[in-house]
C-alpha cells in the first residue's frame, strides 16, 4: 500500500514541476467543477486530514484562500508528505482492520479502507488534471506506476 | 491490493450502468484524447493483458472496432473480471517480487508493481470519465472507496 503513496507523491511532484510554467491565472481559472490549483490543494488536504484521522489527531482546517500560489501549495504538500511518510513507516498489517471515526463525516471505517480511499482519491483527481493539462497545451504527467524505479528493478 | 480491484470493478459497473442512458453517438464522440466507450474498453483491455502477462500467458489482441456498443464492452468486462478474480484469489505475498516480462513493452517488472499499475491505470481514466460525464450533464460516479461495504463494516 505504501508503494502507492510513494507513487502518488512522486507523480504529484511531477505535476507541480509541470505547472511551474503555467501562468497563475490559468491555474486559478474555473474549469467547471474547480481549478487546477484547487485540485492540487484538495489532494494534499484530503490525504493529510485522513492520515491525522487515522492517528486519532484532530482535523486542521485550512482555507484555500490562504494558499493561492503553486509554491504555497507545494510547501504544504512537502511538509505533509514528510509527516505522512513517518507515520506510514510505522504501519503494519495489524492496523488494517482497526476502526476509525472522524469529525467531518459520519460512518466508521477501517484504517486499511481509509488508506485505499486516500490513494484512489489522488489518482482520480490526477486523471482530471491530465485532461485540463491537454486543454492548455501541455503533455500530461504519465499515470504509469511501472518504470518509475519504485520497485527496485 | 485485491480490495482495490474489487473497488475498480464495482465502480466500473456503476459507470456502465450510468452510461446506459447515453446515446451511442455520445459514447463514441471524440473528446480530444479519445471517447467514453474507448476508455471503458481500454481499461478492461489493459487490466486483462497485464493479468495474462503476470500468468505467463500470451497476449490476446482485440480490436475496439469489434466492440462498439456499451453492451459488448460490458460483456467483455464481465468475462475478464471473472477470470481475473479467480487468478487474484491465488495471489500471495510471495508473488510480489517475482519478475515478469511481457510482449508489448520492454522492461522487467515485479508482479506487485504490475498489479498496482493496473489499479492506478483504471482509477486515472475514471477521473477523465468524471469530467466527460459532467460535459454531458451527468453526475459522475463517486470515486469514494469508503462507504461501499467493501471492507465488511
Amino acid at each position: 500500500m505504501i508503494k502507492l503513496f510513494q507513487y502518488n507523491w512522486f507523480t504529484r511532484n511531477e505535476w507541480f514541476e509541470l505547472f511551474k510554467q503555467v501562468p497563475e491565472e490559468e491555474l486559478l481559472r474555473n474549469r467547471g467543477p474547480s481549478c487546477i490549483l484547487y485540485i492540487l490543494f484538495h489532494i494534499c488536504d484530503v490525504e493529510y486530514s485522513w492520515i491525522r484521522g487515522i492517528q486519532g489527531r484532530p482535523d486542521i482546517q485550512i482555507q484555500f484562500e490562504n494558499y493561492k500560489t503553486l509554491e504555497q501549495v507545494k510547501e504544504l504538500s512537502d511538509s505533509w508528505i514528510k509527516e505522512t511518510e513517518v507515520f506510514l513507516n510505522t504501519w503494519s498489517d495489524d492496523c488494517e482492520n482497526e476502526i476509525v471515526s472522524v469529525s467531518w463525516t459520519e460512518g466508521r471505517y477501517t484504517k486499511g479502507e481509509i488508506l485505499r480511499h486516500v490513494i484512489a482519491h489522488e489518482i482520480h483527481h490526477k486523471g482530471q488534471l491530465a485532461l485540463w493539462a491537454r486543454e492548455i497545451g501541455l503533455q500530461p504527467i504519465s499515470a504509469n506506476v511501472i518504470g518509475r524505479g519504485l520497485f527496485g528493478i
